[in-house]
């Protein structure tokens, strides 16, 4: 028996959640399930394909459950995929298992679950998470082969989500805001080595821009290296870059949130 | 050992949740808990018991914990209820359990566990979770028989828990709001067949009242049935009715929540 | 395999809980991990370490992770402990994990575990609880030696966490509130004894002020002992006193939140 990660965006207000562990124990008894998070923001697949990547490399073999689908009930297909290196991933073809399937080496095998036989009947129009997607994580983690949940697909046909890339101008560095967390630091898109590519080094103090807001930040290591009330640039523990400020919210000094534009460049005032 | 469900308005904010985990793993080392969800809202004991009959269908067979006792310390009898298909449910005597125990059959069997010799000594008064319904639930997984967790009652004198009726009058649907969820979506006491009852089809449009709020309404299937913004009667995943706004929050659009009554009727205008 | 419990501020919303879940699933296959909650607000290591305590007495024996570190990547210590009654803890050395160790007979043995050879690599500056407390939780729990851990030290050197003391100061108390739940319930370091010792009795009116707020409290057992929105001087689930009102929310009646210092007194009006 596999063991099953499972990410949404239920959050824990409503019985969701519980009901598909609850359908998950049924036609796998004793399965071990790991909620990811179901805290992602209602509808935002981007979010939900960030997390799922980054947590990738710390979970278990087996299979990866993943519901932020705000096209249940349409013709969007479901999904259920096989990556290069074993991981089992199902859910929405929006994008949403994307960055992870890539993140294991991309996706060898591919099946259509939209009228799976392993699915219940009869299937809601709006909880596929229980009615659909569960029941082939499930089926998937007790043994079921991946042509035994759908029919199989072409890889190249499946919804890719693409980042938004980071742009080098001159000495300005541009990236989006992709994440925003509880502390209130902000995750961008953008690979240190870019920073380093724009004449900027770790130690130097920078300057944050979004829209009209700017504060002063150090390019640091930890929350500490900037006083208190001041910003930070670090290398998080995606390995992306991210601003935080020390003991304050930086999406709050910026007012940034997710989509937002910074733009970094060396401190000259 | 059987799996446990667990259903509490306890939030996930404070340790009240882990420490009924541990009370549990105590009692009955390696059963397995499913949280089905704590996040009722505190002492709305209606929204408890519709959450707890709505995820029964799809939990496994076992021993079902569910608190929400805004009674704690007083004279409210707390319950372990056999019912006809076999579920053991554990909880306040305020009809939490009462629709769960309904939709599994009836009530076969019912003990007073107030004193049950099971619980935790000392027990305090505000937190019978952890020192009175964990541990009964937590013997009966492990395999004590129900007559062992207290005292025989009869099932007349359990307090029932009625949901509000919907009324069809003249082409006019009356029904009150019984679950708000994260997304906004109202959820009704009210059966797609009464709708029928009072003229109205699929596919027709509605109007909906709330007080002097009104929306235009589709009767659809999925989300995109209406457009972006415009609000949408469908079957939810639990078979009643519900108003859902498709990309927005129908609790907002008619400033409706949990007890607000509805009005649906043909659109007319 | 022993199991683990485990508390944090991470909260739901983000992937870091589910990415310790899991690093320790990998590591320690098929361990059980109880969560005793995620929800303490973000760097408040003295809720963190209340919550911790009060918890223990009903967690099973194993290893008891916790992680509320604002000092994360500075020169905080980080450290595994086992305690007198043979408890393993681990965690940053902020006084987080100091009164549950004392709640456990007190600290028997300690290891610096910053370089512990159990830590994931490359280890990250941010992300302490995947990258060295999990993995150090998961290895105990999968029956590592402590002394396998990290480096022996000195338990005189650990730092101590001291809650504020109650002052009885003629006919009145003063306590701090150390907690406020989800109910809006006010925790103070308050033995009753205290109480008494200021003249006070059970079933008796009180004056409980905060800075210029005052509200008249029944000294009762259950919240139902006062009226509905009058406040209740009760003794908790922790054993210590706490402010409450019925069906109403104490924090708000007080404008009190964590750190308020309250004064109890006889009523006199």
């Amino acid at each position: 028996m596999l063991p099953i990660t499972f990410l949404s965006d239920y959050g824990v207000e409503d019985e969701w959640v519980g009901v598909c562990h609850g359908v998950i124990e049924r036609i796998a008894p004793g399965a071990r399930v790991i909620d990811v998070t179901h805290g992602i923001a209602a509808h935002d697949v981007m979010t939900g394909a960030l997390a799922l990547r980054n947590a990738m490399p710390y979970l278990p073999h087996g299979v990866h459950l993943a519901v932020v689908d705000p096209g249940v009930g349409t013709a969007r297909r479901a999904l259920a995929l096989r990556s290069t290196n074993g991981a089992l991933l199902v859910g929405p073809d929006n994008g949403l298992l994307w960055p992870a399937a890539r993140a294991c080496g991309g996706i060898d095998a591919a099946v259509d679950i939209s009228d799976s036989p392993l699915r219940l009947e009869p299937i809601s129009n709006t909880f596929h998470g229980r009615d659909l997607f569960a029941p082939v994580a499930a089926g998937l983690a007790s043994g079921k082969k991946l042509e035994e949940a759908g029919n199989p697909i072409a890889v190249s046909g499946i919804v890719a989500l693409e980042l938004p890339a980071a742009l080098v101008q001159g000495g300005e560095v541009v990236a989006e805001v992709v994440s925003v967390d509880r502390f209130g630091n902000l995750g961008l898109h953008l690979e240190p080595t870019k920073l380093e590519a724009a004449g900027l080094s770790p130690g130097q103090a920078l300057e944050v821009r979004a829209g009209s807001q700017s504060v002063r930040a150090i390019w640091g290591n930890v929350f500490r290296d900037a006083g208190e009330g001041e910003a930070l640039v670090f290398i998080d523990s995606s390995g992306m870059i991210a601003v935080a400020v020390d003991r304050g919210r930086a999406a709050d000094a910026l007012a940034a949130g997710r989509g937002t534009r910074l733009r970094l460049s060396p401190w000259r005032h």
